[in-house]
């Protein structure tokens, strides 16, 4: 059995540990906190992040990075994107020097501007072939009960993405291979944004329509600033685009929207940062995608607008208006 | 003041009227039941379509169709599809020669095929600069709420859809002009389709992974069809395409969403037409759609399931597993 190591245990890295076990992986978590690790081994349940769902015997944890490491031929990045680099700075000397690394995450880095992708690159010395991201339509805690999904794995060696699809299929779990890094990992970060935007309209206690013409004008965002960098305008509109976008944004359970809504309520940040655990990755990504779209000269109304509110510069209610109000000419000038 | 004569007195009609009384025009509403036109004209309410909302000054209604069209320059249809062409034979005679006529439709006709712009030209003689469309992210009760929203005027001359911008603009209604009539009517009628799939998925319990990945394999699957007849990709990116699609999805009050919830549930399309008296338009235009895809060569999964489930010659069960299993290879292909 080939084993895979899984670098997070926070609820997506636990639920496709879970995905990768189904796949008929061997898999070791590798847990932050040490007490984390120890419940998951003792209790075959992450209490903290995925409570109420049982891990398969193939997964175990640990707090030991080399001994994740170790023999991995996979290896999986699920933590928050912002403090990527420099944990990956501490991590790769253990990991194997053929090892295909796999962001699932959804993040752009702030200063830098640069994706998860590019970190791993940068960090590790890897060629494009030894560098994965798996990003759609997949709110962990459905992953979880094997609910039916699907994905994109995006490497730009398409066999290096077969082999991963054939790692992470199981029967709920259905990934589709691309080339198109940039584009999913572009689709994963913005909606991200998006879905703080659409939980802002729910927030200020608007319906249906309103939601949809902000995710129709966020992903048309989306893709201007993706096809500006070299995206195939197709992968946004497909599972890792729109697909994942709906989906964060339908779902009470996305911390994201959650987090847009506790805005619309009119809460602050720091009072929404006050009081949860999880980490909503669109409250620090809206200023680098915003400023990724700046320096490439690319109209941005949502990411600006959302980076507005989260810093407290504007009101939920007056980024609504600005980003419904904002032409009225054409639709597709 | 300007006249607008709107045809058919149901929940959008009136939710319609609303917004071209609010916009500024003299409204006179067609009902084809008389105790309809006259408890819409006494109580100013329309009890059996849109209970509890107050009809604006502005609204008069009538069971006579000369009086209705009489004077109009703008003459709204919204009625069921599929009776379209013999109810606009009767009302033809009475619409001004220089009336600009617009659907509110979101059907193909069975049998021809026909869009309803198409029968509009065919049963009247009237040009393209006298057709014109209006689709959008649009449910009728929060547009009678008067919540914020967006739709598309697309008539093939931009003077025309300009005009009619101007007409039905109100406060809390935003409308965007585009020269893509057929564009936006696919979008409006596949939509429906791909609602009842969205329906099914929710009525088997499936969760917001599920149903995120079926809006995206329906919105690819009604662009290509699109394409195909010479529309342009980047409406069904927009209001008229992907903000409508997800309006519908999202939303319980949604007809088309609950006949596929009700499907899902195990109900026959029999059943459901025995127990209401709404029409849900993707119950027909699923069979007209398919047909039209097959006519043009276009690979149409999601209206090919539909149509056999709602023509009971397949459950929703399966019907789920065929889309969700359809392809494993590249997402793109």
């Amino acid at each position: 059995m080939s084993k895979v190591a899984v670098f997070g245990a926070g609820s997506w890295g636990t639920a496709f540990s879970i995905v990768l076990a189904d796949g008929g992986n061997d898999v070791t978590m590798w847990a932050r906190r040490e007490e984390v690790a120890a419940t998951i081994n003792e209790r075959r349940e992450n209490t903290d992040y995925l409570p109420g769902i049982e891990l398969p015997p193939a997964i175990s944890a640990t707090h030991d990075v080399e001994k994740a490491a170790h023999d991995a031929d996979v290896v999986i990045f699920a933590t928050p994107s912002q403090t990527f680099r420099d944990n990956l700075a501490e991590w790769a000397p253990h990991i194997g020097d053929g090892a295909v690394m796999v962001s699932l995450m959804k993040g752009v880095e702030l200063g830098t501007l640069n994706r998860m992708s590019e970190v791993i690159a940068q960090v590790t010395g890897a060629g494009p072939e030894r560098v994965a991201v798996i990003s759609g339509p997949n709110l962990a805690k459905e992953i979880a009960r094997r609910e039916p999904a699907a994905s994109v794995v995006a490497c730009e060696d398409e066999g290096v993405a077969k082999m991963l699809q054939d790692r992470c299929h199981s029967p709920a779990f259905r990934p589709y291979t691309s080339t198109d890094v940039l584009g999913c990992e572009l689709g994963g970060a913005y909606k991200n944004v998006v879905g703080l935007a659409v939980g802002m309209a729910v927030g200020l206690g608007f319906g249906d329509n309103t939601t949809a013409s902000v995710i129709t004008r966020g992903l048309a965002e989306t893709a201007r600033l993706a096809m500006r960098l070299g995206a195939n305008p197709l992968t946004l509109m497909g599972l890792a685009g729109l697909g994942d976008l709906v989906a964060t944004c339908s779902s009470p359970l996305s911390r994201n929207r959650t987090f847009g809504e506790r805005l619309g309520q009119g809460q602050t940040a720091e009072q929404i940062y006050a009081s949860t655990r999880q980490v909503a990755e669109g409250a620090k990504s809206c200023a680098s995608l915003r400023a990724l779209a700046e320096f490439n000269e690319v109209d941005a109304p949502v990411a600006q607008y959302v980076d507005d509110v989260v810093s407290g510069r504007l009101d939920a209610r007056q980024m609504m208006d600005a980003i419904l109000a904002r032409d009225t000419k054409a639709e597709t000038d």
